[in-house]
């Protein structure tokens, strides 16, 4: 049984391991800083499908395969999964998983997804109520873009501020099993809204978000920064970052030394014209399942709070004038158990 | 700890209570034949609100504070909801709840919404992980009308076939209390898709899925229809009614004395207009609150099924012509804790 140690913040009493994790990705992120660190990079943005999103349904069942075929398990061995995306009614995630024939749990966290699917597997399996569980999710720059800013065609300059969708899928596999890493204590975040209404800066309505969750761990569990080795931002970009740092230091919390985000991680802005940085369910999903959890199974890194943050805006609110509220769900995923 | 009793179905070890629920609907809702059982009826389409969006948000915060009214609770008292609906990226409930300041989980599962809300909080209820837990989801027919059809001023005369999205909220909350109704177990549905690509026709896609999740839950539980006082659908309509039956019907499963759709219920279709019934989120969500709960409540009903049914489709993948995947989730819902 969980152990709450504040309203929102849960320590695990027998803490589930994430034994294997597959991180796929486009050609755009395999060229980026970190690129070698991802299970598979597929050159064909169409992941030999005719539409865009049959393309990233196909990224995230070749992903899920590409992890199972690691884990040596048939679908039929995986008792639930816990999957969502960013394009409307959450289809990518549908078509891809349906023949699959696994129990499924339809989750919406935006870029906040994989945290998510992951605490939610993580609050099951320490409980005794799943044995094993996928969480999954992706994300494509193509489904995103016509669905949220404008046709691929119309070949609009990004702002600034702006955030590049990241072509990526990530999934991980929860267990009961005694292997490392293990997700330790996990934090659900509340929609937090500071009245951003840019749609082209995200990062800057998901940063406060990020501070709220972060803030409510640390009070909650009487941890500080350098009690771990990173503390993993799903994708703010350069700008929610800086504000996410600003935002802590006048709480106190110095998060400098250690912070990372998945979004400034996965490109290199000056050569590959990614402005603020990448974003999308399946950033933060496919660098957490690429670079972190390899390292924290191999004990190269022990500890790490990952924060996955969502912006909870759909065009139609944009359009509409309304504000972008967010979220952030927190998990400390360690090398070791206790 | 729930046990497993199947691959997909766990019965509650100590079964979580329902101890509070509420159902808010439109006007139609309230002038069909169960319009007497809904806690709130708004006249105002715009619920005070000056776009339809807005006004969905506005009727499923409403519904959720009455709820919070009648259990003397506030919402700092909550440990965490999960929300959903059918417009894109979630956005009723994110704008909807952002003020109640509770830990958030966003959750799609289209019209099965509250089914799987309730059953993810009665997961983590019965196993200690959440003492007060809120499930709440809804539908309004002119933000669905002019998503996933037409402009609401274009008048399109409905398909015989088609369904009428409800406007109506339904939220519960599930707590460790000892009070009835009880969520005594749990089937969690696979993606179903047997390539119907009828838009107008999703009681037909959501048949197959209904009747997967409901054979799978007879086979773990060695129960039959006759155990049940009834087993209730979300939203098949007419049309997925029958075929549920029948389909089950071939496995050897006779429902037809005890089954019920929200859907059907929920309207007149000679005096409403509403041809082959109802659907929406918030169609099962507020026949389960309004109609259903109170009566297990109060002991005038023993024991029921609900099995919640969402279309997991979308406009997008609609024109794309592809099929329509569902799913549907089951609560066995009792009077009695044993």
């Amino acid at each position: 049984m969980s152990n709450k140690v504040s309203k929102n913040t849960l320590l695990m009493s027998n803490p589930p391991s994430i034994p294997f994790f597959s991180a796929t990705v486009g050609s755009k992120e395999g060229e980026g800083p970190i690129g070698i660190c991802f299970d598979t990079v597929e050159e064909d943005g169409y992941f030999g499908q005719d539409s865009w999103e049959k393309a990233e349904s196909q990224m995230q069942k070749m992903n899920i395969q590409n992890m199972l075929t690691k884990a040596n398990l048939s679908p039929s061995e995986i008792d639930l999964i816990f999957s969502g995306d960013i394009i409307n009614q959450c289809t990518v995630s549908a078509f891809g998983l349906k023949e699959l024939n696994i129990p499924f749990l339809g989750i919406f966290g935006a870029c906040s997804t994989i945290a998510e699917g992951l605490l939610l597997a993580g609050l099951l399996a320490d409980n005794g109520a799943a044995a094993s569980v996928i969480a999954s999710t992706s994300s494509h720059f193509s489904t995103a873009e016509r669905q949220f800013r404008f046709p691929l065609s119309y070949g609009k300059q990004p702002a600034p501020t702006a955030q590049w969708t990241c072509t990526g899928a990530g999934a991980a596999l929860v267990t009961g099993s005694a292997a490392p890493p293990y997700i330790r204590a996990v934090s659900i975040g509340k929609i937090v809204d500071m009245n951003i209404t840019d749609a082209n800066n995200m990062g800057a309505a998901m940063a406060p978000a990020a501070a709220d969750t972060i803030k409510s761990y640390f009070d909650a569990t009487q941890k500080q920064p350098p009690d771990y080795d990173f503390i993993v931002t799903g994708d703010l970009g350069t700008v929610g970052s800086a504000l996410l740092i600003d935002l802590l230091k006048a709480d106190n919390i110095d998060i400098s030394a250690k912070h990372k985000d998945c979004g400034v991680m996965i490109y290199d802005p000056e050569t590959q014209g990614t402005n603020a940085g990448g974003s999308g369910c399946g950033c933060g999903a496919s660098v957490l399942c690429g670079f972190f959890l390899p390292k924290l199974q191999s004990g190269e890194i022990k500890n790490i709070l990952f924060v996955g943050t969502g912006a909870l805006m759909s065009p139609l609110v944009t359009q509409q004038g309304q504000s972008i509220p967010a979220i952030a769900h927190l998990l400390h995923i360690s090398h070791m158990k206790e």
